[in-house]
């Protein structure tokens, strides 16, 4: 398989990385964008996705379940991340007030590249445009006490996702690291998932249409822990790339 | 306050509504879009809202909690549809085999016309554009198996919306009506809201960003019940509208 990697500048142009040059595209990569011959600007890059909708994974390592004193789900257990929580690469993770524990979820991204509805596993692969590092960012506390886990995993930049979006990538063996500080915290690996990608996209399809550039985060290993002010984070997904960020408390 | 009707046309073209004429806009109505001079085309219109996120409101009628056996929450509970279960008035809404038992939820729909956060009830209302008719289609097996609202909301044809967007009504104080097959089946107010427009739409804006255009479903009244093949199904929000859908199982 042939590997290509996109960008997205903040003003929202796509673009294709070519060696050190980034080409802009004249539509988003899942749409057939094609190259411009324009290189875009350097500067700030922004969130390499635009889903109409972020669909988390819950507890789909089972040494994450076992350390949250949880079973795994008989199903995999979906949930949603509003657009409203995605976060560019290099910036900061905002706590909130309302949270007194707030953790860091390293995981794999999946990128859909075709409308699809009700598929099977054997064709779920077909329908993957790409791959990025995602974090799950969980107020844990709100997790339990609201039971539904809309705020939870919903606030401000509670959706941190690296710089590119990355295509031709096999994700069933590639590890996850997550440093904090430069300490390892989470040293994952996809093979490890209780329901591998081609399972999560045919039961997420099963209920929804999945539409192009909506993204999946397929679950998190083991290691999980919370988030302090000034925290420096590194999520790092092999063969994908590299997510950042910061940690600040919310002024008020 | 003066009142103001919109629609789309299934093609995504707004218009304002002027006695029977439909004047189609430049953009969405809470972006300001202004009349073009052309008049819509008439035909089946589509669903009048495009949400970057669609927040739900869990038992936000006392009574609908208690016919529940379920307490009134302390904070809102809040869950996301997501946009892919949006269906336009006069549809099909589908029962999927997944489900023995999907339940109408008629519900007054505020859609957001001011990107706002962390906004005190006060300030709420000046962040409203408008009100649709929505029923927020539940499975009510799955709400309970799955523990996590997302698919037990979030099937296609699960967020049915009436043809119009309504502006400058007073929401403190409507009647809403659902009948099944000419049935009275619900037949509540939104005076008896446990929590208000404002107290919700603050709420939600202390952890998300509410971006233009999405859509708020603020909780259902009692008198819920299960939708069956061939039930035709009408909600009545007074001084916002009708919406009107009728249900088929889904052939496998």
């Amino acid at each position: 398989m042939s590997s290509k990697r996109y960008v997205r500048s903040t003003d929202g142009d796509w673009a294709l990385c070519d060696g050190a040059d980034r080409l802009v595209l004249d539509g988003a990569p899942w749409a057939g964008g094609k190259p411009t011959g324009t290189p875009l600007p350097s500067g700030e890059l922004g969130v390499p996705v635009a889903p109409t909708k972020i669909v988390g994974i819950g507890k789909n390592y089972r040494a994450h379940a076992k350390e949250m004193q949880s079973e795994v789900p008989k199903e995999p257990l979906l949930f949603f991340k509003p657009p409203s929580s995605l976060l560019a690469s290099g910036r900061r993770v905002v706590l909130p007030p309302e949270s007194e524990r707030v953790d860091y979820e390293g995981e794999l991204g999946v990128v859909i590249g075709q409308r699809c509805r009700r598929i099977s596993p054997d064709e779920a692969m077909d329908h993957v445009f790409g791959y990025v590092v995602v974090c799950d960012v969980t107020a844990r506390d709100l997790q339990k006490s609201d039971g539904q886990w809309t705020r939870a995993k919903g606030f401000d930049t509670f959706c941190p996702v690296g710089a590119e979006v990355v295509t031709g990538v096999d994700p069933s063996a590639l590890g996850i690291r997550v440093t904090v500080n430069g300490d390892l915290r989470q040293d994952g690996n996809t093979r490890d998932m209780v329901n591998d990608i081609p399972a999560l996209i045919s039961h997420i399809s099963q209920a929804m249409t999945l539409e192009p550039g909506d993204l999946l985060a397929t679950g998190t290993p083991n290691g999980v822990g919370p988030l302090a002010d000034g925290d420096r984070v590194d999520v790092d997904v092999e063969q994908v790339g590299t997510l950042d960020f910061s940690v600040v408390t919310e002024s008020r």
